[in-house]
């Protein structure tokens, strides 16, 4: 019995992430989830984009919601083999404040009732296993074993997905997937965060106790800028704030891209004691820093070498403000934002009289480059500079990449993909599958993927699902014959540390046959070679999926990323 | 200070490895675990097998411990993202009775204690919960957090391992692996397993009552053995149950070459409702069958549809025994089974007197194969049966291959390797290479594996280190176009189960361009062209790696997989 009215459990969970903005979903077909997944191939709003396997597939939902803020991620796998596979990328979502929704599909609830030994179980009975596991890393999770509560257990979740920006966990069992349920405030519209109440008087406390800093501070005041301002939906209300104060304004390195890196008073990025010295300076004698979406992570702030004193610093969180040493719970930076705006409007004239170093790359001449004419990490990411366009999504690779690339100014409105807090390698391979269809589907620019031969290994399957989806990414696979961060945190010659050295150029190829346009694959062995292809203008128009092998010496690393293995290798203190 | 009656705490684990036969050892490098894989790079008798990935890695463990088995695999990780990624693999082998030690290199014992934001933390300050999630799947665990605890607390998790024959886990810290504790009871021998104590009153009791059942079943007896036999390390002690009472054998799908497919009362598999009728009427009609190890899982059982009462029925288990209705907890078969064939043994006379159907593979004439000439999964499969060789290990993923190859005899000592409780495609990849890493130093035969196209794009990268480590396994690529088991379960002509036709036979140039001898990769469209391959003894001989694409028909199964599947899709009920 069917009707206008209502709609099938399946059906109702897809209407609220296509409610959402969601198109694209990733996953891979596994019994228990197949019935639903039919449910996804008839929708008109969406397109299931089946994985390689589920890692990656997991991986591609963070991506994808990273380039699509205001959406989530999607992910549909099955019953322990396909969610235990992804675990890891949920977890990574978790650590930073990525949106994913987590389906899977699971047996019968009548089978979840007598625990049959079926495949995909543990052989034990236990049939709570991965669900207590994967409450580890999910903000909300729900069985939907009732027909009579699914609705609201699916708004309940999805909320909390949204307005805490983690993962959250849906089962779908068989036989609920096609029940019929009323549409409910499906009509009235899309599911909206639901942040905590505001108390309003501790809300003008707080704002009252941050002017009292900003004028004993004078003209000396900052912004430090991070990524939870994005992941928490405060881009617009971070950017009021930067204009209508006028102070100068850098980023922690996993913030990059939160503020236009070619705005006149950004400076560029900080982190801790392996920030340019000009850039550092700048910062450090600052008085009074407002950061806004902090996470201090090691690698985020050069292995925790601020110098910034607490009593010089105001913290804007999602869900608390820190000013100095005083904590104030539940005062959000969504909320708090405009009203400091407000506030500190008519302070503007002394703050944009304080200089702001110019942020800008400079390419070694080949006298300052010892390794000149072989393409060097000191060389190839400022060069990276001019290359980069307007609404081009930028991804890099935790080793070298995610190091390299915070040197180099990007373009406006373009976006800075990277994991540099859970920092797991091969991450970016399933990352750019989703950011580049993000970027399809908002209309904006190439996206450039820049990782590691020993990271490519990894995850290396979700090149030909690039393909299959007809995107069209340039991926930089920097051939340094290695696991390059491994080396500079410990073993550098050790054995465990090289890897095969793949026909890079071929696998294209090998996995897209037949992707149309065909795909086209490069070596670059020294920089005139680079050069020449940077400056290809159909290169540069990405209209083909492209892969470029960048032959690197074996050793080198950008200073960045070898001063901060320096600080973790002290640190993991092993016996002499 | 060091001397020679003491060890580091990374060593002394490693010499507990070791000890037991372990000679692979499989892993990522990763930050926090790469001073420990010093020590293993440094060890004589212990190789790193760098993997791909963890979850590859982990495949490759459990692999290798099934055709080692009476080893462990053994794996190492990293904190969070390393370990994580295995977490599927590492519930499949606690499915499935596989003893794989799960080491995971973890930050210094003080960073647990102060809980900083390092990298591969979830920025929320909890450092336990990976450790929590994997107590989930694992059956003793331990944190070596101090070093006077540290040996003790290895061997009991490592002696639970190998009693168990399930994983466990162990976090090693930065600052504990070079601490140096004493060598302790390293020097008295391996750990060996610890079952609970034996009743013998009851064990005789229990014995008194099987012998009576068998007295009134007469000559109509019959033993049906499956893979606990083998996990619990019950091998000989079945073997001579079996020689001794000449009662006639069967197995199990999971238990195929726990009995040699050779021996002349052994009659093949049974696998209820879809077993072959000769020999689901033998078995169906014997009056009291002894189960040896038996794990009852739906693809185990053809569905659940074992045609033998309970009342018809002694279960011997390694932890208890089942008569009938009646339970004997901890009354194990290791135990039981010599007592066993010593009180049956002069039983022998009636029993030998049953046929036993042959078990052998026929090959269907052209004119009773519809798809003639193309290769049918009818014709393929027995057609493989005077292929294989006597020492052989043949790995057939979830699939038309695991279901396909259960009715083709398997030569004397040959191992099968498959994953049919737990079922994740992609899984024989990583096992082919733990498997033939195990059969070389066991010094066994070929490494033969069975993949379909779709599984294989889920772990693909690890033909890669099976060349770089100089093995030579045979990869029959099944290029059926998509994922065949799941078109059976549901959605056969859905654009889900489609995927990417890769250059199959590209992969291995690929992937391992400077392998030697160069690996060989072919096509066969026809039985013409494999019987070809299959009669060329350079092909046979296996003394390169070489992949075989064979060209399949979209929607054919072996029946096996075709009436199963049928009854799992029942059973999810989705609803009409």
């Amino acid at each position: 019995m069917t009707s206008k009215d209502d709609i099938t459990v399946g059906g109702y969970l897809l209407e609220r992430l296509a409610q959402l903005g969601v198109q694209s979903v990733f996953g891979v077909p596994g019994d228990f989830n197949l019935g639903f997944l039919d449910l996804v191939d008839d929708h008109p709003k969406l397109e299931w984009i089946g994985n390689c396997n589920e890692l990656n597939a997991s991986y591609a939902a963070d991506g994808y919601a990273r380039v699509k803020p205001k959406s989530v991620g999607a992910l549909i796998t099955t019953f322990g083999v396909g969610e235990l596979s992804a675990v890891n990328g949920i977890a990574g979502a978790f650590s930073e404040h990525i949106p994913v929704v987590h389906i899977v599909g699971v047996p019968s609830t009548a089978q979840q009732k007598s625990k049959p030994m079926l495949h995909h179980t543990l052989g034990d009975g236990r049939y709570d296993a991965y669900y207590t596991a994967a409450q580890q890393f999910a903000v909300s999770w729900a069985f939907l074993n009732d027909t009579h509560t699914a609705a609201a257990e699916i708004d309940r979740v999805i909320t909390a997905c949204i307005t805490r920006a983690r993962p959250v966990y849906l089962m779908l069992p068989t036989d609920i997937a096609y029940e019929r349920i009323p549409k409910g405030s499906l009509e009235t519209g899309p599911l909206v965060r639901q942040p905590p109440e505001v108390d309003t008087a501790i809300e003008d406390f707080v704002i009252d106790e941050i002017v009292k800093l900003v004028k004993e501070a004078g003209s000396s005041v900052a912004i430090l800028a991070d990524s939870c301002a994005i992941r928490h939906h405060c881009e617009d209300e971070l950017l009021e704030l930067i204009k209508e104060t006028g102070y100068p304004v850098y980023c922690a390195p996993m913030g990059k891209t939160v503020v236009p890196e070619d705005y006149e008073r950004y400076g560029g990025i900080y982190i801790g004691s392996i920030t340019p010295p000009e850039v550092k300076q700048a910062v450090e004698s600052t008085k009074l820093i407002l950061s806004v979406g902090l996470l201090n992570s090691d690698f985020n702030t050069g292995g925790f070498t601020y110098r910034i004193e607490p009593t010089s610093t105001v913290q804007l969180h999602s869900d608390h403000t820190k000013i100095q040493y005083a904590m104030f719970p539940d005062v959000g930076m969504k909320h708090l934002l405009p009203k400091l705006t407000s506030a500190l409007r008519d302070l503007k004239s002394s703050a944009v009289s304080v200089a702001v170093p110019p942020f800008k790359a400079t390419i070694p001449s080949p006298n300052d480059d010892p390794l000149h004419p072989i393409i060097s990490q000191a060389y190839f990411w400022p060069r990276m500079a001019a290359f980069f366009k307007p609404k081009d999504v930028i991804v890099a690779e935790t080793g070298t990449s995610s190091f390299g690339v915070l040197g180099v100014p990007f373009p406006k409105d373009s976006i800075f993909v990277s994991q540099i807090l859970w920092g797991s390698i091969g991450y970016t391979v399933g990352a750019t599958l989703g950011a580049a269809l993000g970027a399809r589907e908002r209309g904006l620019g190439r996206t450039i993927l820049f990782v590691g031969d020993g990271s490519l290994q990894l995850t290396v399957q979700e090149l030909s699902t690039m393909m299959k989806c007809g995107l069209a990414p340039i991926v930089f696979v920097l051939n340094n014959s290695g696991y390059t961060i491994e080396r500079y945190l410990h073993g550098k010659t050790r054995a465990y540390n090289d890897i095969v050295n793949w026909k890079w150029t071929q696998l294209l190829e090998v996995l897209g046959p037949d992707a149309k346009p065909a795909p086209k694959s490069y070596t670059v062995n020294n920089k005139t070679e680079l050069e020449e292809l940077l400056d290809d203008p159909d290169f540069a128009k990405a209209e083909r999926m492209q892969l470029v092998e960048v032959m690197m010496d074996k050793f080198d690393a950008p200073e960045a990323l070898q001063r901060t293995a320096e600080l973790s290798t002290k640190a993991n203190k092993y016996a002499q």
